[in-house]
C-alpha cells in the first residue's frame, strides 16, 4: 500500500487504529477451542467486528509460531482474510544478515500479502535494506519501544549525549524514505515522541502501548500527529480480550469504537 | 542440554563445528526438487553426512518461513531428525515484549525440542529473560555480528568510549549465567573477540562468519578459546552448498571434515 492510500483510508474511516491480532489459545473463548482452526475462527470474528473502526491489522508472528505448522496456517489464513483496504503489518521484529533478511522479506511480502514488517535495527544497514526493496511495501523499524526494557539500551546515550533510539532513527531514515519506512515509538513516552517527531516530521510512526500498557491517546496525538496523521496506534489485548465469553466479538467492537471515538480529537480539531 | 554435556560432546568429537541449515529451494540440487519435501530431504542428507564432525546444528528460521506452512513443517521435521546428542540452535533472532518473547520461547523450547534460540537484545531485559526461564535451555544473544552493518550501531561508543556490543554483553550477562547464556560474536573481528573473551571468560560464544564470510578459524581459537573450548563455530553456505550436484552430501561431508581438521589446532595444542 502506498502512503497516499494509507492516508486516504485513515481520513475515510476517521481512525488510525491498528488492531493487534495476538491470539493465545489459553485466552480465547472456550467455545472456539472445539473448532478445527480456533485461532482463525477467533481472528475472523475480531476482524469482522472491528473493521469499521480499524485501518490496520498487526498479527504478531510469535503467537502463531507457538502452535507450529498449524499456527503458521492460521497466520496465512488470517492475513489473506483481512480486506485489501486495510494495512497489514507482520509484527515479526526480524533482522538478519543480508541474504537472510531477504528470505524474511520474501516470506511476508511475496508468499504472504503483507504491507509491512517490523524490523529490529541491531544488525545495521544490510539487515534492514532488503525489506526496502519491494514496491509499496514497508519496513517498520524499532526505535523506542513501549516496554520497560527500552531503557536498557535504547535510551543509553553516546559521547554526544544522543540516545541510541535517536541514532537509530537518524541513521535508518537515510536508507529509505517516508514512503517505505516507519518507526516504532511507544505511547508510554510522550516527551520522547515529541523529540522523535522533530527528527522525522513526515514519517509514519507505529505506536504501541495504548490500552493494556497504559499510554494516553490524547497525549500521543498532541505529541506526534501530523497533517497527514502520521500515526498508526496499536491496541492488542485491550481489544481482542475485552471479553472472554460468547460476546467477545461485540466487546472487541465496543472497545475499538471507544478508541476510534477518542481519535476524533485529531479529526475534529481545527487544522493548522 | 547442559553446558557440561555440550563440553563433553565437543571433546568426544574433537569438534566445535555448528552446521547452519539454511536451505534455499533455488540452491539445493535439482534432483531433490521433485521430492515431496525437498528441504527436509536435503537437510536429512546434510545431517547424515556431517554428523561425525559437527556438535551443533543451526537452522535459520527465515529459510523455512519463506515457504509458508510447508516450510514450517520442514523445519519441525528437521529439528526432530537431528540426533539428541547434538546441540540444536533455532537461529531466529527473536526478541519482543515479555508475553510475546514467552510465546517464542514456548515455540522453540516446548513445541520444538531446540536447545537454544538466538535473541536480539534491542528491546532489553524483559525481551530476553523469558528465554532464560527454561531448564537446560539457552538464549544466544547477539553482541557483535559478522556482517557489515555491525558497524552501524553495535560498534558505536557511549560517553565512556564503550561500544554498544560490550554494553550489551556486560548488561545481559547479569540476567543469566554461563549455563543458560551465550553470545554471538563474529569471526571477522579477531581483536574484538579477544576483548569479548576478557569480559566473559567462561561463557560460550557462537561464532558465525567462518567460511563464506571470510573469518580465519585459527585466529578465532587464539583469540577466544577457553579450557572448556567455549566456542561453537558456525559454517552454513560453505558446507551445505559445497556442491550443487548429486554429490552434495559427500561434498558437505568433505568440507565439514576440513573445518573439523582445522579445529585440531585447539585439541592438539599443549594445555596451559
Amino acid at each position: 500500500m502506498t502512503k497516499q492510500e494509507l492516508v486516504r483510508q485513515i481520513f475515510l474511516k476517521e481512525s488510525f487504529l491498528c488492531v493487534g491480532l495476538d491470539p493465545d489459545l489459553e485466552k480465547i473463548p472456550a467455545h472456539l477451542r472445539e473448532q478445527d482452526d480456533p485461532i482463525f475462527a477467533f481472528n475472523k470474528q475480531i476482524i469482522d467486528a472491528t473493521l469499521p473502526y480499524a485501518v490496520a491489522y498487526k498479527p504478531n508472528t510469535a503467537f502463531y509460531e507457538a502452535l507450529g505448522a498449524k499456527g503458521w496456517e492460521a497466520l496465512e489464513k488470517t492475513i489473506r482474510y483481512i480486506p485489501k483496504e486495510c494495512f497489514i503489518i507482520a509484527d515479526a521484529k526480524r533482522g538478519d544478515i543480508g541474504n537472510t533478511s531477504k528470505a524474511y522479506a520474501k516470506t511476508f511480502f511475496e508468499t504472504l500479502p503483507c504491507d509491512a514488517i517490523t524490523v529490529a535495527p541491531y544488525m545495521g544497514k544490510d539487515s534492514v535494506v532488503p525489506f526496502l526493496e519491494f514496491e509499496n511495501k514497508w519496513a517498520i523499524v524499532l526505535a523506542l519501544t513501549s516496554n520497560e526494557g527500552a531503557s536498557d539500551f535504547q535510551s543509553k546515550t553516546d559521547e554526544f549525549g544522543i540516545p541510541l533510539y535517536k541514532k537509530v532513527i537518524s541513521t535508518v531514515k537515510e536508507w529509505g524514505s517516508q514512503n517505505n519506512l516507519m518507526f516504532v515509538a511507544g505511547a508510554t513516552r510522550t516527551q520522547q515522541l515529541r523529540e522523535i517527531r522533530e527528527l522525522i516530521p513526515k514519517h509514519f510512526l507505529l505506536v504501541p502501548g495504548v490500552g493494556t500498557q497504559g499510554g494516553e491517546l490524547s497525549e500521543v496525538i498532541e505529541a506526534a500527529a501530523t497533517p497527514e496523521c502520521g500515526l498508526l496506534v496499536n491496541a492488542s489485548r485491550s481489544i481482542i480480550y475485552a471479553s472472554s465469553g460468547g460476546d467477545f466479538a461485540a466487546a472487541a467492537k465496543k472497545e475499538a469504537l471507544k478508541i476510534k471515538t477518542q481519535m476524533g480529537f485529531y479529526f475534529q480539531r481545527p487544522k493548522t
